[in-house]
């Protein structure tokens, strides 16, 4: 161990390495809820890709597990280290290297955060669409777990929009894939392989994302409905009819009283309307040009008035902004109130409403809650899951998670397996499809050095 | 060999075998101009995956390397079979399963032509967007070589619109990978790992492919420039624009008088105008709205006159429909005209002004004639090579495909490497990554039986 702190060091340098005491809580755990924090014996800050790799080369010398580290904010627990690991954190790797107008893309090195990645396209009138709640996510995290978010419905997630990487592999080499444009036929898609891999494949040191054009103008349109079962009902009405909206979100009744209570947020909706509603659909349009917009604002009224909204309030500026923000924290809010997990299932769009029903039937048959909103145009369904008994939750998770997999659908579809569902995974995936990804973790990283513990035993 | 067809006429029925003389030359080669022509052993016709599955097993046992075939239009020989091989043709599972309007997909069998299933969607008002000039492609082709075509710049290409396979592994085993969800961060992403990968790591039995709204009113701006230089950069300029063209290729002169010629096809361009060109832009504008559509048309056509066009037609329908068809067989009129390769290198689109300095010189240098179209939104270059002397042509092919890395592009945007370019990039790409690539053919392919020759010796 000393041995390999000394390489460790000599690599970084002594300031860039912690070890023992100097390795704060902060480095234990992510924002999973349910996976155990745990101390790495040594956190190491590079500064180059040649660098990582170096720290690689080490670490499979010394026999050491290596976790990396974004911002920590991930919700599966896969950047969680191990006790006797050395988790590599991306933090001083975090400058935005150029903003490429012509190409319309973005190459960053992986600790920047969302939020200064958009920040700086903004200055070149884009845009990163990427925008999972937390902006203070990082790149590299994102590309770890395939991160999506609201704009996913018109967008797409970070696998759509990341175009290249620099990776080094867990032998050491540095590898550059993919590049600035969106078409390549040349060779296996490494790009794709790395992204949602949770940090068991290769490290991304830079990555090169797509940037759209920002558009100048945009609308919140929040419609109360009576019914959930509605709501989900309207979802592939409204993307049938071509609008695009950039936001498709659904926020059930406690929800919805528990963010805006949070957030100190009045909607304006009136206290009879709310005791009749049992959700919200939340629609988001943008345009370039504001006569487009506010067509297209009056056509997603109407529609929605069609499909059974008991009203619909165009928000303005300010108020449309605190919604999305409360909506955001939705996640804080969940665990404030006690929530013991927080899931992002994803099934086909059509299958919502089912789908939702049959989660209301387990959770009252195991005397648990699960209440919730989510990323409804992409079948993404956030779900707080309250249920103490530890045994119990387990296997309500396992029943939501195998009705949900009947459906069509999967287990996460943003946040990852990590350590939090790997149980899940495991029992449920098809076994050949999880030998052949153990054959391609194999393939990456023989030695087994990158991440172990995350989706595989 | 005797053995191996019993067994492989058991599994389709002796009616779907084709063994010697049975075999016609049609199955002997695709359309790369380079890639000798090879009449398989065997060409089995399955109907179903579990016949696929059980294909593959027999050619495990008895040591028959195995090639998928979908219509055979690739370009690069990857559906060219070995003699001693087993051609599996998906002629008979030419199904559309399912045509998903709630979720906006279609569920397809991999024979389908992308011209059936643009049909079937357009009954229900989707269109499925990828389109390259050959529509009789089929679907499981399409995922082979991750097809591109002219409306990739707005729609991207194969791969960002295929959600999920059924695929049979050479193992045997029949697996299903993502699903009808645009977001799934559950293990490794397998689906985007076959898709272009030439027939090598799996047999896509079972496609689901995304479908976009069918939008009613589309124009199309023919722009031409007195030099190629400007069309280049303008290409960029427009894409900031932010007016979202569906179409935006051009055309050198030579190449447009080739095809109009072949096409007998009149554009109504006078004739001092045409010989003061050296390059055109077709620009493809659409939407939903009629009027919005004609704003668009409007700012295209001013800004083009900005960025240099000598002047702007917008074309009708019929004769627009004409071009964009005459420009999908700038291949037909390549080859007749004598081309002795055409390849479909790419790079980052503000690097095509000085890309295509430096092939015009190469060429020049090697007494060669590059002439041609191109994908420019994706800055994929479609250029025929005019080289009889074939040791020639190969170095000029080296230094054009080297020129293109070397500015972050790659040998290939979407026909693929195959045989056709695999010296090149075996040549080319970085060993580490062919390392790595080979480990992950294994993981697949313990046994070698899928398309060996193809990307790898
Ligand atoms: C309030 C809140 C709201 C959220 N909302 C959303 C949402 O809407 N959508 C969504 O998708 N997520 C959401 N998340 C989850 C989280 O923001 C994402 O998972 C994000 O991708 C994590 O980024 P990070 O930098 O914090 O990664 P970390 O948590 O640090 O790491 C995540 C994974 O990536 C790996 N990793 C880190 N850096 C690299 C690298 N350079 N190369 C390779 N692998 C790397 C890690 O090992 C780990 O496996 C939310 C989280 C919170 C707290
Ligand atoms: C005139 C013309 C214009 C063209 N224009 C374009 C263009 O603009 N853009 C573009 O991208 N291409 C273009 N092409 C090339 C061609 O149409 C595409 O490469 C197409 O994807 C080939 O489909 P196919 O069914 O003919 O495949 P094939 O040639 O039969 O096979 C292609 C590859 O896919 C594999 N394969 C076949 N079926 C399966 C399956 N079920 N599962 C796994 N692998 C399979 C094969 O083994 C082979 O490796 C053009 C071709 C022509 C002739």
């Amino acid at each position: 161990m000393g041995d390999a702190a000394a390489r460790f060091a000599e690599i970084v340098g002594r300031t860039h390495l912690l070890a023992g005491d100097q390795v704060s809580e902060d480095y234990a755990h992510d924002e999973s809820l349910t996976t155990e924090p745990r101390k790495p014996a040594f956190v190491a800050k590079p500064a180059t890709a040649e660098e990582v790799a170096a720290l690689l080369v080490a670490a499979g010398e010394h026999g050491v597990p290596v976790t990396a580290r974004g911002a920590g904010s991930g919700m599966s627990g896969a950047a969680r280290p191990r006790e006797d690991g050395l988790l590599i954190s991306f933090e001083r790797m975090n400058s935005v290297l150029e903003i490429d107008t012509g190409n319309q893309v973005a190459v960053v090195q992986p600790g920047v955060s969302l939020a200064e990645l958009d920040e700086r396209a903004a200055e070149a009138g884009l845009s990163y669409p990427v925008y999972p709640g937390e902006l203070s996510a990082s790149v590299g995290g994102t590309v770890g777990t395939n991160a999506g978010g609201m704009r996913a419905v018109k967008y797409g997630v970070t696998r759509h929009n990341v175009l290249g990487l620099q990776a080094v592999l867990p032998t050491g080499e540095i590898i550059r894939t993919g590049g600035r444009t969106s078409k390549i036929s040349t060779g296996y898609d490494l790009t794709q392989l790395i992204i949602g891999s949770e940090g068991t494949l290769a490290l991304a040191t830079e990555v090169v994302v797509k940037l759209a054009p920002r558009l100048a103008h945009s609308a919140t349109l929040l419609a109360p409905f009576g019914d959930l079962d509605q709501v989900m009902r309207a979802v592939p009405r409204i993307l049938e009819a071509g609008l695009a909206p950039h936001i498709l979100e659904y926020i059930d009744n406690l929800t919805m009283a528990a963010i805006t209570y949070n957030e100190k947020l009045s909607l304006g909706i009136p206290d009879e309307v709310r005791d009749a509603t049992q959700a919200y659909l939340v629609v988001g349009l943008e345009n370039r040009e504001a006569d487009r917009l506010d067509g297209d604002v009056e056509r997603a009224g109407e529609l929605l008035g069609e499909l059974g909204a008991s009203d619909v309030y165009v928000l303005e500026g300010g108020s449309a902004r605190k919604l999305i923000e409360a909506r955001e924290k939705a996640f804080w809010t969940a665990k404030a109130a006690g929530a013991d997990e927080i899931i992002d299932v994803v099934v086909p769009r059509t299958e919502m409403p089912g789908f939702l029903a049959e989660v209301r039937e387990l959770a009252t048959a195991a005397e648990a809650g699960a209440v919730g909103c989510g990323h409804a145009g992409d079948g993404n369904l956030h779900l707080g899951i309250f249920c103490k008994d530890q045994e119990k939750r387990y296997r309500l998770l396992h029943d939501v998670f195998a009705a949900a997999i009947a459906r069509g659908g999967a287990i996460s579809g943003e946040h990852g397996i990590g350590h939090a569902k790997k149980r899940h995974y495991l029992e449920l995936e098809d076994p050949a499809k999880v030998a052949l990804l153990r054959r391609l973790k194999q393939a990456f990283d023989p030695q087994g050095i990158l991440n172990p513990g995350v989706l595989f035993d």
